[in-house]
């Protein structure tokens, strides 16, 4: 596991090295794996010992607690989903082309970092940082929301229909992924990304000639 | 609330009628909205009845418990879909069509009964109620995977994506709208559908002539 990496600080102190298995990147794939199976609020300190093998002191050693690990777990997706998003703010061409382009590099990042995208798309605001959490996912809707409306003014997407409830199910589409891919599928980011924008984009149907 | 109607069995010797805000479908309609706030397992029969303003004993006058609540609930979204399902099977036509027309019930059955389909969603197999309603939960997406294979054979789908994704894919669109949908919505069932097989089959993308 090394989707966390360089993106978490070392927690002053902590031995990271030479400990194989219970470096804060460790502690924290694995709550985030705890998480996603028994939900947060189900999640106890003494569960997260059982399953990392090391004291609650040893947790403690890492990080201040459960809900610190929460707002690491939820950094790390959005970091990567708003990075995504600033390098297509930045990115000249239309519109519709930055659009397809968010859309591929969101489904790059989900595949990425699975279990933490799949964690952030299930807070609903019960804590400050859970709420700090969905203001940033908010931003992002928004620049989903503000390129879909681009778009139907350049004329190259469809004006019919409501250019919110679009950006929507753009993202619906994306984040279902989260639904049933699990880790280490053998369908890579790359694939899916193509599915998902020639659904959206190219419609499946074939057109034929009449 | 009228969506639960006449799906239920009244439970035998419960006076349903004359005692508004305390038969069996308002039960049933407020457990699964504390449902969907707490999760079925942070809810408890304490909980229930606070919300409900009766006794536990006037709950237990209804429904043998929380599990069969959940029961019931999970299968009124269940028999929506697969009243759905077993139209598709039985229409003729070719399969995209038949396609096009599951995907199109079955945002009119999420939108009539949107927090039992939500609950639905959210169930991960941890009983028997749970693995039942996940077992008939596969019968459909199997349904769905045959059409879009039949699809890709008639010619009338693009055989260049995986259709088991595509199939995921297709219903992740229209799951997708319990994240953000809320009962008493403006958008109409009608309206939802048309823009998600519009996705789906037409692609959002203007086709401009050369």
């Amino acid at each position: 596991m090394t989707a966390v990496g360089r993106a978490l600080p070392a927690p002053a102190g902590s031995a990271r090295r030479g400990r194989p298995g219970h470096d804060l990147d460790t502690v924290l794939a694995i709550a985030v794996e705890v998480f996603n199976e028994r939900g947060f609020d189900g999640t106890s300190m003494e569960e997260l010992s059982r399953r990392l093998g090391i004291s609650k002191s040893a947790i403690y050693h890492h990080v201040q607690g459960k809900e610190a690990l929460l707002g690491l777990a939820l950094d790390h997706a959005l970091a990567g989903l708003e990075q995504a998003a600033a390098e297509v703010r930045a990115a000249p061409g239309p519109a519709v082309e930055r659009l397809e382009s968010l859309l591929r590099r969101s489904v790059e990042v989900l595949v990425e970092r699975l279990p933490y995208v799949t964690l952030l798309l299930r807070v609903r605001g019960n804590s400050a940082t859970e709420r700090q959490a969905l203001t940033r996912r908010r931003r992002i809707d928004r620049l989903v929301a503000e390129l879909v409306e681009q778009a139907v003014r350049d004329g190259d997407l469809s004006g019919d229909v409501d250019p919110a409830v679009v950006a929507r199910l753009l993202f619906g589409l994306v984040n279902s992924l989260t639904e049933w891919l699990k880790p280490g599928s053998r369908h890579t980011a790359d694939e899916l990304a193509g599915i998902i924008t020639a659904v959206a984009f190219g419609g499946l149907r074939v057109h034929r000639q009449p």
